[in-house]
């Protein structure tokens, strides 16, 4: 079993609102509801480990579990106890073993070190860090280059870089030359200036973005590596930009869409000129969304 | 520009929650967010008439205006003065012409007649009791019969009975023998009835369920001829499963679904024990639904 193909959504509203030919592709429905399935079952399927430990709260968690179950290998998530009860459920719905810490005695990090020096036979996997990650999102890539639709731009969201790194591999490795350009919280907007002063930048601390998805300190080392030289531009886009563009793929287009997956429209927003009448495939890397916020987003 | 292939969805934890093996055929993402554009281009694309007149205060009127747009047509829609701005605002965006009617003064048949009898050139099309709405309708059938899928069972709403009868016709002409359910809000409960009794049976008035596209007061004459000898089995459902129904589609596939789209899954809700284990297809008919109602649903 591998990743499900990516949904392809055009609605001449949704077009007519951004004043571009906008195709949304949609990882809202791929296993466990984000992009992250593609990354953590490539890592499941290919690490020789049969225990595989990682730290997320959000969606490569879900989707490392889920990974794990198919291929018959187990795993340990690290998670902060003050994480969505929802989200611990859905980890332990998938087979995977959570890990509970209290951020303020012990971080991610130290745990992680802790149980992977318990657990010397794990492997310790980077949820957007590590080649495996950029190959598995580099099948997006290659089902965007080959669905026989023409594209201006692929522009697609930016945290630790996993997902724009995999789009240029996958798109190149296609024969694709078409430009990919990241969609970057202007509150945690390293990728930028990363990009501006060519070396990795660090924010000073996670990034307090409702794109939760895009909390990330910096661009990983491998991601990077791609990215400097592979992506057209990034576009640093604000809050509420982040927040109309949710709401305009619910209104427009029907598309159940998180913070971090609205990213790609929002920047249609922030810089419509650049993107006007053009061909521009946008990347809605999940749909996982807490109802109470995703409840206000709309009213 | 023909429909748009329909959106095939699983997930384990929508599977896990309804105890069968559950895959959604979304309508959200057809052209104008509802499977009502495979009858409108049908209806539009084969009558002889350049100008079509019809009444849908929803998902027809703008299906029809869009296909209407697509094959360099025209056409009025007859809408309640009191419909939702935003319904009113998209037929006149796809370039539809709206006649708004006070429902307190004149009917929207007798209104329909009075523009009939003004342009007799013009083609009067029922939002679901024609054969070119089964044949249109009629493109989904064969596209699940030819989705490589498997399943026990096909469930989808009920309202005029166009949808089940283009299912039953399509999945048959493909060679398919998979059972249509037809999934149907109790409080207008007619198909199931008229199965009962062997005849077409009428409700009193329009009902008042949440499901607002099965607000009809009985089967299409063209359906029931299909629908008395096709469907397996009409499921009755209360309003409560439909509301359980639209936050369960958000809380575990990401899947935006109006009431009305929201019925097939509700049919599982409300007879489990009918389908435990079973692989079936549930057909949600489309994702246009108007935003307080929706937060309301899933908050």
């Amino acid at each position: 079993m591998h990743a499900k193909p990516t949904c392809f959504i055009e609605q001449p509203l949704l077009s007519d609102a951004l004043q571009a030919e906008v195709t949304v592709a949609s990882e809202a429905f791929q296993w466990t509801g984000s992009f992250k399935f593609r990354a953590a079952y490539n890592v499941a399927a290919h690490v020789p480990n049969r225990h595989i430990l990682t730290a997320s709260s959000g969606n490569f968690g879900q989707a490392l579990a889920y990974a794990c179950r198919l291929v018959g290998k187990t795993c340990t998530v690290v998670m902060p106890s003050s994480s969505a009860s929802v989200k611990i459920a859905a980890v332990r719905s998938y087979g995977g073993q959570v890990d509970l810490i209290d951020t303020n005695a012990v971080s991610r990090a130290e745990r992680v070190a802790e149980l992977a020096h318990a657990m010397p036979e794990a492997y310790v996997a980077s949820a957007y860090d590590d080649p495996l990650v950029i190959e598995g999102n580099a099948s997006l890539g290659k089902e965007i280059a080959q669905s026989g639709r023409h594209f201006d731009a692929v522009i697609a969201p930016i945290g630790g870089g996993g997902l724009c790194a995999g789009l240029i591999t996958g798109l190149r490795a296609s024969g694709s030359a078409i430009p990919v350009i990241g969609a970057e919280p202007l509150l945690g907007n390293d990728a930028a200036r990363s990009l501006r002063e060519g070396r990795i930048v660090r924010n000073e601390r996670e990034p307090d973005t409702i794109a939760d998805g895009a909390r990330t300190v910096s661009l990983g080392v491998h991601n990077w590596a791609v990215i400097e030289r592979g992506i057209a531009a990034v576009v640093e886009v604000p809050e509420d930009a982040i927040r109309a563009a949710v709401r305009l793929l619910f209104d427009r287009a029907n598309v159940k869409a998180e913070p971090t997956g609205a990213l790609a429209v929002a920047a249609l927003l922030t810089a419509p000129e650049r993107f006007r009448s053009a061909r521009v495939c946008c990347v809605v890397s999940g749909g996982n969304v807490e109802n109470r916020l995703y409840a206000s987003l709309i009213a």
